[in-house]
């Protein structure tokens, strides 16, 4: 088989010692960086910045393509992305180079196998595409109306079911990066949607988890789950007839929440119309009430989960669920960090989900800005 | 049983949908703030800080307390800690009023059993101390001498044996985070030990790698890997005769480092003499390499993993090592951001760890301000 240059394409490592996944994208190291040193949060942003790589008409990241004068959501491919369609697929297990080192190696007979134990890698193959949430330069998802937040629903299905049409792609991440803060490199509001040959370790996690709970109990863990938050109350955020808001009972970050599906549904693509336009209303909800925590505008992390599309039937593992990981602690400047007892032992938080419910439950569903003029 | 109110205790939950552990601490919200906003790291500071609540002689955080005019380090009882001591013990499995809203709907069978599969905490028993690393203000390990850091060494050596000895702790986390990027809320370099009455999810991950390693191998997994990476060479930082620093094969962050002792020793009591002031050489070489990267104070967590000290025999399954989690990237102010797809599905990296070890190897082992002037 033919040897395999790390610094040439994208793979991913295992760490031994915990039993983990890391993703490897050397080519990226090129890519612009446009974030802001954080302080973004309380400015007022134009409609239209002429130097947004992402604003309608302007040129992108790069300066060889140009955007279209886009008047809804926007998608396109991502000028740096992490991940690639055409890379070569090698099967790899050492790279040769230290194969050689080790076999010249006199006191080492079982060196190579302990290489094959212990280092092990594999390449990513994939697609990266870029969502601009609509042409306005200033308007997050917490501002935007209900119809705009739809147009983005719809946009992620459509491109969705091109995408998992691959033959290659079984697993396709849906994600939102917003606020420098979270190390979103433009303030254009904007999603990502990463599409991938192998199903990424968090998803496949929570994949073996539902599996085993359904074996278990021959019942969806977050049906389950949902049922007992629902009667219980104390971690509901806001609810709608399709999508239930809460800060799970498990949640690390201080605001944490979980948007979860309350019919069995699977991915995004089993959404009738009306779900839909639920989950647009309820996002548009959980976004408003974050901002108004703080009267500014909140960063967080936005993932959508659901089930791959590796041709396999997962109507027993999977469920529909979105996870908003926001940073803030104590105010919109102030965030908590994992960082040495977290990265070390455990992920730490200081006030309980049950705290965080209650305060995102207090919060207006209108945005601040709309109430303070 | 008594109820128990997740508000007044420190506890631990569970997280079914991934398997893991959170931590929460909710007294520990009226911790005093004075990290600073970033940007500290270009500033130059005072040996002494009259304002600086760890510099010898001034009053401490909350303002009971004074420090003693210390010359070498000095450790005390962290005035905020994460988890007390003196916390009652009670069994939990779900919240009484959970329960009692949960009997009262009809059509809920069973739902006290989903409440017991999904919804685990435990209480946290422990002790928090802080290592003041010396009485200047202004020197972090990059440019503390080697005695200087075996002082820290020793310090650690001789809390962890004194807080081992008690019998509730199981666990004892040292760890240090440094600059303001990395959440530290003092910038005199100081660092942190949790003694815990459970081992907690990262070292206990490690644990059972290496367990289920020796069970398959009938050798230990970081005796292999430093065996493997030594003869490899390609990410290899540094060394002397008792330490190996690399980038590991699996490294998540950019210019993350391990540091694994040679020999088979389990934790820090085990090292003799000459070992101590080993870790204490490897420990200021690795940290100024890191400072002469973007010239610049670089921040990092660094945490110390071994034995847990729970009376049971680990000789198989524990190997002392030290991680270092660093957040820069491409400069002194641009760092790695672990986000979106990071939190939704899988770590990512841009440059190798080869890559990574090669600048490392690249840097100087004397400080730039040294050469500078
Ligand atoms: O204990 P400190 O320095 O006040 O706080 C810092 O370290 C702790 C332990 O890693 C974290 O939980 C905090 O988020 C962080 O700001
Ligand atoms: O793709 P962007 O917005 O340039 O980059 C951002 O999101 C990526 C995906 O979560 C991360 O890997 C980057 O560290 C982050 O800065």
């Amino acid at each position: 088989s033919q040897s395999f240059d790390f610094a040439d394409y994208s793979h991913r490592r295992w760490n031994p010692l915990t039993d983990s996944w890391v993703m490897c994208s050397p080519h990226r190291s090129k890519r612009p960086w446009h974030g802001e040193q954080g302080g973004d949060s309380l400015g007022q942003k134009p409609a239209y910045d002429p130097t947004c790589y992402l604003c309608p008409s302007n040129s992108r990241a790069g300066g060889k393509e140009m955007n279209p004068s886009y008047t809804s959501t926007f998608v396109f491919p991502n000028d740096f992305p992490a991940v690639q369609e055409t890379q070569p697929v090698y099967s790899w297990s050492i790279p040769a180079t230290s194969t050689d080192n080790l076999q010249s190696v006199a006191n080492t007979e079982n060196m190579q196998s302990i290489a094959h134990s212990l280092l092990k890698a594999e390449i990513v193959r994939g697609q990266c595409r870029v969502v601009c949430f609509s042409p306005r330069h200033d308007l997050t998802m917490a501002e935007m109306d209900i119809d705009e937040i739809l147009a983005v629903v719809k946009t992620w299905t459509r491109e969705y079911i091109e995408l998992s049409a691959k033959e290659y792609i079984n697993y396709i991440q849906i994600f939102e990066n917003k606020g420098s803060m979270m190390g979103c490199s433009n303030p254009h509001p904007h999603g990502q949607m990463w599409a991938l040959g192998d199903i990424p370790q968090e998803p496949s996690r929570e994949l073996s988890s539902m599996k085993k709970y359904y074996e278990e109990h021959s019942r969806c863990l977050l049906c389950d789950y949902v049922a007992l938050e629902t009667r219980d109350g104390a971690r509901i955020v806001c609810e709608n007839d399709s999508f239930v808001c809460l800060v799970p009972f498990w949640a690390v970050w201080p605001f944490e929440t979980l948007v979860v599906s309350k019919h069995h549904l699977g991915s995004l693509v089993d959404l009738n119309p009306v779900q839909q336009k639920d989950l647009a209303d309820v996002m548009r909800r959980v976004a408003c009430r974050y901002d108004n925590v703080f009267e500014s505008s909140f960063p967080y992390s936005m993932g959508i989960h659901g089930a791959p599309c590796d041709g396999q039937p997962h109507a027993n593992d999977c469920h529909l669920h979105l996870h908003f990981y926001p940073p803030l602690l104590r105010s919109a400047t102030i965030k908590k960090f994992l960082v040495g007892f977290e990265m070390m032992a455990e992920p730490q938080r200081d006030l309980t989900p049950e705290q965080a419910a209650e305060r995102l439950r207090g919060c207006s569903e209108i945005h601040y800005k709309m109430t303070n003029t």
